[in-house]
């Protein structure tokens, strides 16, 4: 039987301040990138969605980001790859205290935002994150993007690298994300949003801008969560690999 | 065989900014009292921090404190409880991280600043403070005020509560710290500062500003860290320790 | 002619983080209480926010207020006055850099949630913001609640006293809002609301939750901008008072 | 009669940490640079070296800087442009309110670490501090390195752009600053830092680490303030360039 991880981001709230629907995507998923409290989240935040996450069996996963509050974590900065090292120990072992409190732990890493993508390229960082994560718990996934320098250093060190693709974004021929800045980069149909994700999990495939066919070795999926309709178009993926007889289990094993 | 533990304040830089002489400090305590990040304290400084006093056999405790780098924890926050309950697991859960990195484990907690003093009479923040400690690890100490409100709702809650004296501080016939707003309520004399510590630690008694001996019931003397010759009066204390044959041990038995 | 000013909290997003229309509610009243980056509000905020403003011919007013993005200002903190007299200035001179560049300047001083609360009472503290006032422009009038001890130092400083009433809150027989810990304590109900509000700026009286008509001395009326339906409500009540004749017009002469 | 600037980084420290002898400083150049809160610096030390420094008639500039206190303001961030306009802006302007409080009003802007380092090359960020510039006051001017693409953009919007020398960093033959992480960078034997400063001043070149003899034109010399011996440093040279006869004199025409 086909399976595959559903992920979103949630507990991007900070204070007085909410930001997307955590308890429908808490629904949906079956793995839960939560803030960690350096580009989102505070404490209470962390509390209640992995309180409810571990109520409904979705896997607890830190989603790590620089720390930049005013930029919510989507700026690059050049931090010392050994200060790095420990603001992502930090913030994983923050979530995971809380994990715990809820009754489960921490079970993957996910990087946010400006540091996901300095990680794909960027040695020192991705080696920083790598690091982190081996130096918390060598048996934490690391997930992220295919070909990334950051899942390749994870599987040198050791690590379980888990590579995912995106439901509403465009590939170029070479396998690579078309940058938000282009036109038609982000997509918005929902049916076709649900058709390359069962596409993906059935087929192992994905189409290009240019028509070519991708092979994905996808073991989840992220669907967005923060922007209007994500709800939605969360829940449509999510029918959509059921009707076409497609399980949605984290690969952590959680759920 | 008289024992006695010595606790300090260190980990309380915070990026470019230093504080204290942690190493000294660290050489002659035998519990560190770890700043961890809300009011000084940054990642790099959590993970130098507890690597250290994990090579010396000095027990890792959890500064806690409210959320105020600009004010250094030193001032009262009407944090809402239940928020506070999450503040204070976040903080001993990412010291925590560290400490498992280090080889050892936070062994117990002790409030800082403006949180230290509140829970000494404010029953709900103390009680937040008691049960985000019984959340996270019901084993740990609870290190404070003899007499606090906050070492009353420990025990109540089946925690353990440790009582901690000050070496250089007055006390009130009654057993109370005299205000730092008052003239002589920080002892700068050296001598005496260690005869009063080798007194707490031998007799169990403290004699207050009137004359008055006082029965001091203390499992520990807090020492200061950052103030003009913070070191030289610890190693003094430390050193009459020894001499009048009392063990500095971690009431937390890591020491 | 009868005439009254409108106030209403804009500018209270930050980074990634909105709150409130802040567009629709630029449209209805006649000042703003802008939110100045320590409890809410990043520069980037604080520039589009008042270009709309002066735009609209609307005062800018500096919403001051306690130093704590996590707790959005609403939890008092017992910050060294001396040290508040410069969290204001500071707070005003950043916004004033905006209004400046946006072609006006900051016209009135109103504080924020747990400050506003807090020098109602708390003399120190109401010293320190009057103080701030009076430093960085005795011109500026200071928005506050009637018979508060800011008020009070503010006019026996020299400075405009500019007392407000809540359209939607309740009030005791004795003129003081009722706790938003009691039932009652905020009004629903759009035309009770309006009808207070106009019979506030035409008759001087408010009815008290015992039914007691207070004299109520106000020249201005707050209407929130961060609740659901907010933004009826301001619109609701800025057509009452035109129907009822009354100008809604800033009291510090910029609307 | 020869004069020339002498200029240095004060107002770093925050909250309970402190950086660097502002005092002793404060009396030896004829510029502070005072950070204004976002990689250091709080309302309370921003209110106290604009009061020493218009005191002493010391010129007091704006040490603009990336918002980032844990990293000291050192860490290259990629902001938004249009954000960095105004995250500048801001800065500006608080420290203006100040330095108004004191008597006197911010005379130039000195962008700090990453963000100077940046925007000698960066021609979207140097736009955005020279709009920020030319927005807040276009009578500032802009101090920074000679050749940089800040001081270019700040000349062709019209802005005086005053190029600065480094009296204790080695430079290239090119008239580059050595990199930081090469040996020799940075000079500390005083005899020579002095030496350079005078030649700078009154002959107008300065010897680059190939013996090259290279033209300075600059109109102000930095000296460090966070170094040991910096305060000591700053005094010699001080009274190297009075006993060769030159004036120090800060550019904007407040010393």
């Amino acid at each position: 039987m086909t399976e595959i991880d559903l992920n979103s981001d949630v507990g991007e709230g900070f204070g007085h301040w909410s930001l997307g629907d955590d308890d429908a995507l808490l629904d949906l998923v079956s793995s839960a990138n939560v803030a960690c409290g350096f580009h989102a989240g505070d404490p209470s935040v962390l509390r209640r969605v992995t309180e409810r996450a571990a109520e409904r069996g979705v896997a607890v996963g830190a989603q790590v980001g620089y720390r930049d509050l005013p930029g919510f974590g989507r700026r690059f900065i050049d931090v010392d790859p050994a200060e790095l090292v420990n603001d992502v120990v930090y913030q994983i072992a923050a979530l995971d205290g809380f994990a715990r409190i809820a009754g489960t732990r921490v079970s993957y890493v996910k990087p946010h935002g400006a540091l996901y993508n300095a990680i794909v390229h960027h040695a020192e960082q991705a080696a920083a994150v790598v690091e982190a994560v081996r130096r918390y718990d060598p048996g934490l996934p690391l997930l992220g993007l295919p070909g990334s320098e950051a899942l390749r250093q994870a599987e040198s060190a050791g690590l379980t690298a888990v590579p995912e693709v995106f439901a509403d974004r465009a590939y170029t021929a070479e396998g690579r994300l078309v940058s938000r800045r282009e036109p038609g980069a982000v997509l918005h149909e929902v049916g076709t949003v649900v058709a390359r994700s069962v596409r993906m999990a059935t087929e192992g495939v994905v189409e290009a801008v240019d028509g070519t066919l991708l092979p994905v070795t996808a073991r989840s999926v992220c669907v967005h969560g923060d922007t209007p309709g994500a709800v939605e178009i969360a829940r449509r993926v999510r029918e959509g690999l059921r009707d076409a007889g497609v399980t949605v289990r984290s690969f952590a094993g959680a759920a």
